[in-house]
Formats: C-alpha cells, sequence, structure tokens
C-alpha cells in the first residue's frame, strides 16, 4: 500500500494523487504555502487525509514564523500561527476535518502561551504527529465497526462505493475502503464495483488501483451505470466516506453522492457512510448550511488534460452534493455505528460515547 | 448545422462523429462493409442516423452485389442483397431503427422480384433516399409535437438532457434536441444542462457543440451532477432519445438513462421520451427483451487512448439501460404526444393514428 503522505526532518512528503496511477511521485512541502497550495491542487485529497497534512502544514508555518521573527515572544508568535492556519483552513471549504485539525492546532498553540516559542513548536510538531498517528488507529476501528456490522448479513457481499474513501484519502486502511477490507478479510467480499467519478476519476484513479493492489475483486463502471448496475447485478449495499456530516446526519460527500443515495433507496439496497467523528460539524444543524465547493470549468471540460468540449462551454462544476440523512441507512465511526442517523440518534450516540468535540 | 451524412454519387460521406469536436472529417464508404464498420465503432451513432446509413449500406451492398456476382437472375441478387442487409442488421443489437429501415430496404428488394437487378438497384437508392428524407420532415413534426406540450408551461424553462439525440443522431433537427431547438424559437430555453454522458461524452463533444452553434444557452455537467443539478438549479423537465420502445413504453436509451428517470420521478420532475415511431419495437412486451450491447472494456479504461486506471481493471460497460415506462411522463412522437405511454395507450395511439408497422 503507498503512503499517502510521510513526515520527515521538518518536511511533509505528500504523494502526489493527481499523477496516479501513472507515474507515483512524492511532493516535499517545505513550507505551509506548499502545504496550502497541495491541498487546494487536490495533491493530497480525502477529508481525513487533509486534516493531517494541514497539521502538519501548521508545524511548518511555525518553522517559517520562527525563523522570519525577530522577537521572540510567544503571544506574537502565537498570533502569527493562527493567522497561517486560518489561511490553510481556507485551502478548501467543504471537508470539515481540515477546519477540526487547524483548530486542533491552534488550540495547542494558544495553550501553551507560557512556554517559549521552540517549546511550543516541539507540541505542535508532537500534536501533529499524534493527529496522524490516531487517523491509523480510528481506520482500524472503524473498519472493525462496519465489517462487524456488514458480516451479519452472513454472505458474500457486493458493495458499490463511490469516489476514494481508502488508503489514499486517509493515512491507513481508509474509512469506506477500509471497512472493504475488514470483510475481504473474512471473506464476505463477492465484488465491488467503484464509481470512475467524474470530472477527476479518483475512482478509477485510486480506488481500482488501491483494491486491485489488494487482490480485493474491483470492476469498474462510469458513473452512469450505477443505477444499471443495482438493477443488474444485486448490489448488496453502497457504502461511501464523508466530508462533512451535519448535526442531524445530512452528508456531504463527493458529487454523485446524493443521487446514488437515491438510487440506493429506490433499488431497497442499504446506503452506508463511513466516517471518523472529526467529519461531524455539530455546530450546523443540516446539510444546507454546509459550503459546497464549485471547482475548475476546464475539470469538467477536460478528460484527463484533453478538452472534450468546447472550450468557451458553460459548466456547472460542484465538487460534493449533500445527502440528506433519510437516505443513510447508518453511520459506521471509529467509536460504533449509528443507525439511522437523525438529530436524536446522532445527538445520543455523542453522548453515550462520551465523546467530546 | 454539421451534416452527418451525404449521399451523392454512389458514396456515403459520413461525419466521424468520434472526432468531435475537434475535427470536423468526413468519411467516404464505397461499399456496405464500411458502413458496418462506421456503425460498429460509432462513426456515424445515434438510432435514426443508423438506419440511415445502414440503409444506404443495403444499397452499396447491391453494387458490389452487382458487380461481383454472374448471373444476372434477380433472385439470386435478391437473396445475396438480404444477407448483406441481415449481417448489416447485426452492427449494433440495441437500436431497433437499424433493424427496421434495412427490413423496409429487404422488402422492397423481395417485391421487385420481377424486375431487372438494374431496376432492383434503382428503386433501392430511391427508397434509402426517402428514408433519409422522411427523417428530416418527421424531426420537424416531433419538434412541433414536443414543442406544442411543452409551451403550455407557458415560461422559459430549464432542461436536462443525456447523450445526443440531436442533428448529429438524425438526419435533421434531431428528436429530443429538435425539442429543444422549437422551444427555442418560441423564447421558452432558460437554459440546457447537458450531461456529458460517459463513457463516449457525446454529451460534451456532440450536444455541447450543437447547441452552442445554435445559440441555444447550455451548460455542461459530469453525469454524477445531475442528481445535485436537479435538486439546485430547478429543472422543469428532462428529454432524452430512445433507441428502442417495447409495446409497454419500456425505453431503451444511452447508459444513465434510467437513473435520470428515477432521479427526475424523485424530484418530481416531468420525464419525457423523444422518438420517432421507427424506434418502436412492438415484436416485443417489455423492455426486459431489448438486447443491452456490452461494448469495450477499454471504453471506460481510457478516453481518446489515455489510460485512467490499471490496464487489468475489470468492467463492466452496458450501452444502454432500460427505463421503465412508470417513469416516463410522455413520448413525443411524429405522429403525436403518448401521454403516460403503457401497453394500453401506446396500443391505442398506433390504432388511432393508423401507424402501419
Amino acid at each position: 500500500m503507498m503512503k499517502t503522505m510521510e513526515w520527515k526532518e521538518q518536511t511533509l512528503y505528500l504523494l502526489d494523487q493527481t499523477k496516479l496511477p501513472e507515474q507515483v511521485t512524492y511532493i516535499a512541502c517545505k513550507t505551509w504555502q506548499e502545504v496550502y497550495d497541495a491541498i487546494a491542487c487536490l495533491v493530497v485529497r480525502g477529508a481525513p487525509a487533509i486534516g493531517i497534512a494541514a497539521a502538519y502544514g501548521v508545524v511548518l508555518g511555525a518553522y517559517t514564523t520562527y525563523q522570519e521573527q525577530q522577537s521572540n515572544e510567544s503571544a506574537v508568535f502565537i498570533q502569527a500561527v493562527c493567522d497561517i492556519g486560518k489561511t490553510l483552513d481556507r485551502a478548501r471549504p467543504t471537508a470539515v476535518n481540515l477546519h477540526w485539525a487547524i483548530m486542533r492546532m491552534l488550540d495547542c498553540a494558544v495553550h501553551q502561551q507560557d512556554h517559549t516559542v521552540d517549546e511550543i513548536i516541539k507540541e505542535l510538531e508532537k500534536l501533529a504527529i499524534q493527529i496522524h498517528q490516531e487517523d491509523v488507529l480510528l481506520n482500524k476501528q472503524l473498519s472493525m465497526v462496519g465489517t462487524q456490522e456488514l458480516s451479519k448479513i452472513g454472505k458474500p457481499l457486493t458493495i458499490l462505493t463511490h469516489c476514494n474513501a481508502g488508503a489514499l484519502a486517509t493515512a491507513a486502511i481508509g474509512t469506506a475502503l477500509g471497512v472493504i477490507r475488514g470483510l475481504h478479510q473474512k471473506g464476505f467480499i463477492h465484488m465491488v464495483y467503484a464509481d470512475e467519478t467524474r470530472p477527476l476519476l479518483q475512482g478509477a484513479r485510486l480506488t481500482v488501483t488501491e483494491l486491485m493492489e489488494d487482490h480485493i475483486p474491483v470492476t469498474l463502471i462510469t458513473d452512469n451505470m450505477a443505477a444499471w448496475t443495482m438493477a443488474q447485478k444485486k448490489v448488496d449495499a453502497v457504502i461511501v466516506g464523508a466530508d462533512r456530516i451535519a448535526a442531524n446526519g445530512d452528508t456531504a460527500n463527493k458529487v454523485g453522492t446524493y443521487g446514488l443515495s437515491l438510487l440506493a433507496h429506490y433499488h431497497h439496497i442499504p446506503f452506508y457512510v463511513a466516517a471518523p467523528i472529526s467529519t461531524f460539524d455539530r455546530t450546523i444543524a443540516t446539510g444546507k448550511e454546509i459550503p459546497i465547493e464549485e471547482r475548475a470549468e476546464d475539470e469538467v471540460r477536460c478528460f484527463n488534460g484533453n478538452y472534450c468540449t468546447p472550450k468557451q462551454a458553460l459548466v456547472f462544476n460542484p465538487a460534493f452534493d449533500v445527502t440528506p440523512h433519510e437516505h443513510i441507512t447508518g453511520i459506521f465511526t471509529e467509536y460504533g455505528f449509528i443507525s439511522k442517523p437523525d438529530m436524536i440518534t446522532v445527538s445520543s450516540f455523542f453522548i453515550e460515547n462520551n465523546i467530546k468535540e
């Protein structure tokens, strides 16, 4: 399994996912601006992964501030780091894990006000590494939760997934693909259908590559084949990742997810979301408040860099959409399974598991 | 408007639609085998257009037979032409217009048994030209039927369409796009959303190009954005073409149409099919009997020759799917509008309009 990122000698090495599967290259980020660009340009993508990358970005920002700053005063230093953090937070608007990781980092800095700049930097680096390591662990836990729930069906399953919520979107085995990996280990995967996921083809480029490397049976389809595949291939379940989950369970994820949820509903196919707790944003009541990123028109006008439509063609390019909680059978998290998510079940789940936000 | 095809001096010139919009080139077919290949490789595509091309293919087959055949006996000649027609009929399995046009041609040949080979060839050429000209006329009639029906709403409409059921799929203004053109002339088009239509991007390459040339407002989306576009952009209606319509109104069309019909249903958006009567195949009761063509895996693995997934990736590539009649609000034909198509309304429509099959 390729490593999504590595932190070594004050440098963040990011696997350039825009080049996969053709080229496996790493980009070395030595400044927070390079991390910002890598997130904005999708060198690193996937809600959990961009959270981790941004945490390291804050560390790199702290180094720069330390080098450039004349005074050694902690308060001034912390203010500068907070400004960098807030800029990094704007690299992409929809995935809340980015915001969550940066807030953890800035909170840590603010609480170190009595320490020296040197000590604060050490603490920040320690926390970034911790956020990174936590993701490895929670991927495992989340996988176990999903595997336990779906292996109850007691037969090898045909699963449909969208985009890439795998190793390449996280620091370890992935969220949706983590569950699929867990099921496969127990002999409970018959076939995975992977939507290619236009415009940037994360399904074709990343999910298929990941699953083939792990010898998990996978079949690629175009996004518009999902409905017919459900009707013809006896799909048992849909599992997708998430970029932000509102207090009532409404879930933003890669564009196409909303449509898939409606198609699954029509075909009586259960529809699962696999996401760590850091994906929840309970400051917003419903999905209507989730900002939906619209990206460059050329992403749609081109296919793998080649124009396939007039260059002046108008384009609507939302990168995400919102699936209403009514269409979600359940959410797999590292703390357990939230069945039939809504305002009450989600809230109860947080209370029962004593989850701090 | 580019001409889809032209018949001149015993040669069928076909616009190579696989090269659009980048290159506008014509392929000169002088043999029926070249027409077969052009249909199979999608140089010419769209149910009505391949019917017309195949009719000319039979004429070219008649020439070859005439040149190669030793005897001048009409019965032997007709038998050879029928064999060629039956081969041409296998070029693609789903669109019934291909079969319909070839059957008209072979029927004509068989009924000329008392004539000389020379006379039969003249009759065949005349009929192919007639089928071609009929398409121009029925496109207009169909457009009027759809325009009349939809202009009743009395406001500029936002229409979503899939694939290309336009000038490039027919000999004239198109079926679904014919209706859109008619509405636009009356000032009743606010915006057309065009699904790009993977794997071969007929929406991005053909529909957007066609509509932009006619200055009809069009916005390109990827197929997986259709649901979100319906939810966000107040889509008033979906209009698509068809490749085969069963006796009960079940409709085969480009893959993705079935899913769109479910999404339209969920969003309470009327869903229309625009197709000439030659698209009906009332020898089959329901859509379950329609053969669905599966095409080469590389169509999904790559675009324009560039792979975006491992070359060994498994692929499911159905070129069409079937929309159940329950999800079709109505069908626009050159004879009028079939509201709520089912076994009874379709049958009544044929009887009332005295349509011969």
